[in-house]
C-alpha cells in the first residue's frame, strides 16, 4: 500500500482495487464496453474482473452478470460504460453494492450543454448520497502499469511501465501521447484522463502521483484549474518532494474583463498561471514536446550542482548549436581547468578543439568519447555534460553508446545524449534507454531537458518560502491613502483647501516644503494657466502664494471655478516605479511591478508574481524588470532605495490578501528616494 | 541543362558533370577513398566513373587507373582522396587532365592551424592557375538526387529524392539530418557540404541551387558568412523566385569589440544577421527541426492569400494547443461565415464545436473529416487549413487521411495536418508524404509551418525594394552636425559665446527662442548652480540675462571657470527617440530606431535593420518599437511627427552608405515635433 501521507484515501480505489467491474461490457468487438473489458484483461491486472451486461453471457471467459448485486467480491472499482441517463441509478447501484470508486467512460453530459450539466450534477449527487468517488465522466480512466491496470478503451499494447506520471484534462491528447511515446521509446507510471471533473479533479490527482514510489515526476497537461488557489497549496507541497511539469493550454483565451488599471490590463488571462506555477515550483512547458523532454531527463539523472555545462561532440556545428543553446536557455558553459584540458591534449589529435566545446573530431572512437567524457565529469567545474553523437562514420553509434553508459554510471552528474539521426542511431537509442540515459534528436533539446535539472535543482536548493500568514482582518477603510497607510506604505495625499485659513492649518498638519495647485474642475492643464506653485518653505510663503495662484488663473482662465487649492508634501527627486495588485478570479491577488508612468502599458516592463509576497519573492520580482536593476543607479541615474520598493510590494501583497474587497489596487507612480519610497498617485477599485 | 540565369557557369561540373573520377579509390570497405566508389556507382550516377589509385587493380568491376592522364574521356569532375601534402599535385594533374572542378574530400588544411592554412592556400592557388574549381577542402562532397549522383562516403542509400536543396557549413550535421530525414520520411534534391571553402562559398552554391528546376526550397545551415553584402544581394534575388530558410548558429560568439555608442552596444554580434536575412528575405529558423518543418511545407503547399486559418479537430485539447500557437505565430483564426457554420451543423453532432477551432468529437468518421474540410476550405474567410488527427478511436487514420487528401487536392490553398501518434498513425503518415501533405508530430509544428507559408506569401506580396542608388561620394565632413545638415537632418548646434557680444552674434544667427547654458569644464550640473535659462525671446533679455547667469554661477561656484556660455535654439517639446549606426564588418551599416535616452540599453526597445532603408523599411523598423508606436500619440502623449523620423532613417542610412569613414553615428535623443524632428544631441565615431 503506497499510500500514506496527507492523501484522501477514499482515492484508493482508483489505483489500487482489490476487484473491478465493467458495466457495460461489451461482446462487440466495437464497442467501447469491449475495449475496456479487453484492456483490463490483457493490462495482467492481478485483481478480480467482473463483467455486468444487460444480456447474460460470457466474454473473455468470464461470466456476463446482468445484476451488479450479483458480483461476487472482491470489488471496489466500478468501470461505466452506460448511456448518459442510466449513469445516475448505475451510480447508486455501485454504492449499494459497496464500491466506492467508478470511472464514467460515457460522454453527455456537461460537454452537451444545459441538460447534460444538470445529469452530470444528479450522477454527482448520487455519488456523494452513496459515497462514492467519481471519475469523469467523459474520460478514459486510469493505467497503472506498474500494478498493472488499464480501465481505457486504448488500443493495446498499454504503454510501458516507466517514472513519468501523466494527468490529462484531454482524453484525446492523452490518447495520442501514449502512442507518441511508444515511437520515443519512453514509458509512464500512471495514466489519468480526468474527463469533466465532476468530483475528482487535476490537484486531487496530483496528491495522490505524489505517492506513488513508482513515479518519479508528474506531467500535467491542463485546459483550466479547478481551484487555484488548492492548486498552488498542493502544487507547492508536492513539488518540493517530486518534479512536477505543466502544459497548460489556453493562453489565449477570450473574454478578459475590462481591467482599471494598468496593471489589469497588462495581466493577461494567462499571467496568473504563470505566476501560480512559479509559486507552486512547477515547471511550466510550452510545448507537449518539451515536457516530455523535461520529464525524462527529470526521471533519469541526478540534479547538477550548478549551471556550468561540458559539451563533448565529434563535429563543430552541433557543438556550435549545443553552445547556443546553452546561453538562450540560462547555462553556462564550463570552463575546464589547466588539467582537465592537458589530459585531453593527451587523447585528441593536435586539431581538435579542446576549450569546451570539445571537439574530438569526427575520427573520436568510442574509447576516446568515454575517455573524454570520463576528463570531464571528474573536472570539478563541470555540473553536467551534454554527449553529442551523430552517425559516427568509422563506428558504429550503439558501441559509442555502450562505452558511454558505463563512464556515465561512475558518476553522480546529469548527463544527456543529443544523438542525431534515425536508422543509423536506432541500436544506439535503444542501449541508452535501456540504460536510463535521455537522448534527444537535436542539441537544443538536449540542452532544454539540462536547463529543466538546472531550474529543479534551484528550486530545492532555495529556502521553501513560508506563507506569510495572514492576521485577523482589520476593519475596511476606503480612502485609498488610509488604506496604504494602515500597511506602513508612505503616501502623498493630495488635500483640499478651501481658503487660504484652511491651507495653513494643512499645510501645518503635512509639513514643509509643499506644492499646490489650483482646484478647479474646469481645468485640466493646471501649469498652463499658473495654477501650480512648488517648493512653499513656509506659511507667510504659503498664504502670499495663495492669493497669487488664485489670481494667476482668474486672469488666464476667467470662467473657471475655483475650489481652492490641492495641497500636497513636496516630494524629492527619485525613480518612479510601479507597484499593482489585481485580484485573479482563480489565484486571488495577482502583484505587480515595473517601469511606471502614463507608457506603462506600451513599455510593458513588469512583472507579476502571486500575492502574498515575501521579501525574497518581491526581490526576484524587482530584477526581472529594468525599472527594478536601475534601482541600483545606472549611468547617470543615482541608485535608489531597493529595500523600500521590497517593503512595499511585500505590505501591499498583505494589503491584497487580507483585504478582499479591493479588486484592484495601484501605485503610480511610487517614487522612490534615496531613502524611502512615497506613494505619489494611488487607484483603488473595490467590489 | 538546368543553368541559364545569372549563374558561374564555372560550377556546372559539380553538378552536371560528363564524368568523375575519384582519385584516392580504395579497396578497403573502411577507407573513405572505398566509400566515395561505393556511392557513386550505387548512386546510379548516369556518366563515366573512373577509380585512379596508387596501385593498379580492379574496384566495382572497374579499372583502377594508376595515372590521371590515362583516364578516359569523357572526364570533368574530381573527387579527392589523397593526403594534404599531396593535393596540390593532385588539382595540378586535374587541370592539366582537362578537369574543371574538384572535391577535396581530405582534412588535414586550415582547421589544424597554420601550416594547414598553407596548404589549403597553395591549393587554391595551384586550382586558380589551372582553371580548376574547388569544392572544400574537409568537406563530404555533393548529392543530386535527381541526376543522380552521390560523391559522398555517406552510409548509402542515397537520400530520397525531394525539392529541398541543403547547403551546409558543416559535413557531420549534414550527414545527421541526411538519416534524421530518412526517419521522418522527406528528400532533397540537392545537398552540399562546404567544407573550410577555399575556392566555393555557400553563396555561389545558393546562386546555383537558384537555378535548378527540382529544387523548390533551399535550406542553409550557415557558421558564418563568406562576403555578407554578397550574400545579401544574392539571397535578395534568389529569394524573389524561390524560398530561402536559413539556420545561423553561432548567435553567441565572443568578441565583439568595444562600442563607442548605445547602437554599438546593442547591437550583438548576431543582430546583423538577423538584418541581413530580414533584408534578403531570407526565413530564419532557430533550430534544424524547424528549419526542415518550415522547408516541407513550402516544398508542398501552395500560399495562403492571408493568414486566417481553419483548424479541424476530432479532440478538443489539440485544438486548443493549436488556437494558442496561432497566436505566438502571427496567425488568426478565420471567422467563419454563417452559411459555413450552417453546414457544418447539418453534419456534424449537436454537442460538436462549430466555431473555429472546428471539434468534430471523437466520433468523426473519415467521410465527416473529408466533408467538414471541404466546406473550410470552401469558405472564403479561409485562407488555410490546420487539420489535427489524433488516432481516431473508432477508424484507422489512414482511411482519415485518404478521404482528406481528395478534398485537399480540390483546393489551392495550403493544408497541414498535425499526425499525432506513433504506431498507429505510421500507415496514415505514408499516405500523406506520397501525397504531399506535410504531417506533423504536434499542433504547435504544424501552426509554425503555416506561419512559415504566410510569412513567405507577405513576402512576395511586398514590392521588391530597389536600392537606393549611392550616388557620387561627398566631400568628407568631420563635424557631425554639418555631416548630418548635408543630409537634411536638422540639428541643434550648440555654440560658444566668449562674451556678451559674441552670444547676440550667434544668437541673431540661430534665431530666438534661444537656451543658453553656463561653459564651464568644472560644473557638471549646469541648472544646480542657476547655469541654465530657457526661453530668451529677444537681444536685450538675452544681454541681460549673459550677466545674470555668470552672476549667479559665480556665487554659487565661486572656484569655477567660467569660459562663456553655449547657445542652443530652443527646441519645442516633443518625444525623443534613438536613430544611430554601427558599421558591421560583414554586412556594412546596421541601423538602429527606438527609446533613446539615457536608458537606451537597459529597456531594450530597440530595432535594428541593414542600411540603406527606403521609407518603407524605415517605417516598419520604426512599427517594432513602442516608441515608433507612440510617435502616433498615446494618452495623453499628443502624436509627433513619424513621417520627419523616416526622413531621419532614410537620410542617416544614405549618410551612413556614402560615407564610409563613419563608423557609429548616433542622435540621440531626435527630438520629434508636431511637425519636424531635430538632431539635439550627436555622438560620431570616424575610423
Amino acid at each position: 500500500m503506497w499510500f500514506n501521507r496527507r492523501m484522501d484515501t477514499s482515492l484508493l480505489p482508483f489505483f489500487q482495487p482489490k476487484g473491478v467491474v465493467v458495466i457495460g461490457a461489451s461482446t462487440s468487438a466495437e464497442k467501447l464496453g469491449y475495449g475496456v473489458a479487453r484492456n483490463l484483461i490483457q493490462s495482467g491486472y492481478p485483481g478480480a474482473i467482473h463483467f455486468v451486461s444487460q444480456k447474460p453471457g460470457e466474454l473473455f471467459g468470464r461470466p456476463l452478470h446482468t445484476d451488479l448485486a450479483r458480483v461476487p467480491d472482491p470489488v471496489d472499482l466500478a468501470v461505466l460504460i452506460v448511456p448518459p441517463h442510466a449513469t445516475p441509478q448505475a451510480i447508486e447501484q455501485c454504492g449499494r453494492r459497496g464500491i466506492r470508486a467508478a470511472v464514467i467512460v460515457s460522454s453527455g453530459f456537461r460537454e452537451t450543454g444545459a441538460e447534460g450539466a444538470a445529469l452530470e450534477q444528479t450522477c454527482l449527487e448520487t455519488a456523494r448520497a452513496h459515497g462514492v468517488r467519481l471519475l469523469g465522466p467523459n474520460c478514459i480512466g486510469v493505467i497503472d502499469t506498474h500494478l498493472p491496470l488499464d480501465t481505457t478503451f486504448l488500443q493495446p499494447p498499454m504503454p510501458s511501465p516507466g517514472g513519468i506520471g501523466f494527468v490529462s484534462h484531454s482524453g484525446a491528447f492523452a490518447a495520442s501521447i501514449v502512442d507518441w511515446a511508444r515511437g520515443e521509446g519512453f514509458g509512464f507510471s500512471q495514466i489519468v484522463s480526468l474527463g469533466n471533473q465532476a468530483d475528482v479533479n487535476e490537484t486531487d490527482m496530483l496528491a495522490v502521483l505524489a505517492e506513488d514510489p513508482h513515479t518519479k515526476v508528474v506531467a500535467l497537461y491542463m485546459e483550466s484549474v479547478s481551484n487555484g488557489r488548492r492548486f498552488v497549496e498542493t502544487a507547492r507541497q508536492v513539488s518540493r518532494r517530486k518534479p512536477v511539469i505543466a502544459l497548460k493550454v489556453g493562453r489565449f483565451a477570450a473574454g478578459q474583463k475590462a481591467a482599471a488599471s494598468h496593471t489589469g490590463a497588462l495581466a493577461a488571462s494567462d499571467t496568473a498561471f504563470d505566476a501560480a506555477f512559479a509559486k507552486a515550483g512547477v515547471l511550466r512547458a510550452d510545448t507537449a514536446e518539451q515536457m516530455f523532454d523535461w520529464a525524462r531527463a527529470l526521471e533519469n539523472c541526478p540534479l547538477p550542482h550548478g549551471k556550468r555545462i561540458a559539451i563533448l561532440t565529434n563535429a563543430g556545428g552541433p557543438g556550435v548549436i549545443a553552445a547556443d543553446s546553452l546561453e538562450t536557455n540560462d547555462l553556462a558553459p564550463a570552463q575546464l581547468t589547466e588539467s582537465t584540458l592537458k589530459a585531453l591534449s593527451a587523447i585528441l589529435p593536435p586539431s581538435a578543439s579542446l576549450h569546451n566545446p570539445v571537439d574530438m573530431l569526427a575520427s573520436a572512437s568510442p574509447q576516446t568519447y568515454a575517455d573524454c567524457l570520463r576528463l570531464l565529469l571528474a573536472d570539478p567545474s563541470v555540473d553536467a555534460a551534454l554527449v553529442i553523437l551523430p552517425p559516427p562514420p568509422m563506428f558504429k553509434a550503439e558501441e559509442v553508446a555502450e562505452k558511454l553508459i558505463e563512464v556515465i554510471r561512475q558518476f553522480d552528474k546529469p548527463v544527456v545524449v543529443s544523438l542525431m539521426g534515425s536508422a543509423l542511431i536506432e541500436e544506439a537509442n535503444k542501449t541508452f534507454r535501456d540504460a536510463g540515459v535521455p537522448t534527444y534528436p537535436f542539441p537544443e533539446r538536449a540542452v532544454s531537458a539540462l536547463s529543466a535539472l538546472h531550474r529543479r535543482a534551484q528550486f530545492l536548493r532555495r529556502d521553501d518560502i513560508p506563507e506569510t500568514p495572514v492576521p485577523a482582518s482589520l476593519p475596511p477603510l476606503s480612502n485609498p491613502e488610509e488604506l496604504l497607510t494602515a500597511y506602513g506604505i508612505v503616501t502623498a495625499p493630495l488635500e483640499l483647501a478651501h481658503n487660504v485659513e484652511e491651507a495653513v492649518a494643512i499645510a501645518n498638519e503635512l509639513g514643509y516644503p509643499i506644492v499646490m495647485k489650483i482646484a478647479s474642475p474646469d481645468i485640466s492643464h493646471k501649469s498652463d494657466v499658473g495654477g501650480v506653485m512648488l517648493n512653499i518653505k513656509d506659511a507667510s510663503s504659503l498664504s502670499s502664494g495663495y492669493a497669487q495662484i488664485v489670481q494667476r488663473v482668474k486672469a488666464a482662465a476667467p470662467h473657471a471655478r475655483i475650489e481652492g487649492v490641492y495641497l500636497q508634501r513636496q516630494i524629492p527627486a527619485g525613480q518612479e516605479v510601479i507597484a499593482g495588485m489585481v485580484r485573479d478570479p482563480q489565484f486571488g491577488p495577482l502583484m505587480m511591478f515595473g517601469s511606471g508612468g502614463v507608457e506603462v502599458e506600451g513599455l510593458k516592463d513588469v512583472a507579476f508574481a502571486l500575492a502574498p509576497l515575501n521579501q525574497a519573492e518581491a526581490e526576484e520580482m524587482i530584477r526581472k524588470t529594468w525599472a527594478g536593476k536601475k534601482l541600483s543607479g545606472f549611468r547617470s541615474i543615482p541608485p535608489a532605495d531597493e529595500g523600500a520598493v521590497i517593503e512595499v510590494l511585500v505590505q501591499l501583497s498583505r494589503l491584497a490578501v487580507e483585504n478582499e474587497f479591493v479588486d484592484e489596487i495601484e501605485i503610480n507612480p511610487l517614487r522612490v528616494l534615496e531613502k524611502g519610497a512615497i506613494a505619489v498617485d494611488v487607484r483603488m477599485k473595490t467590489r
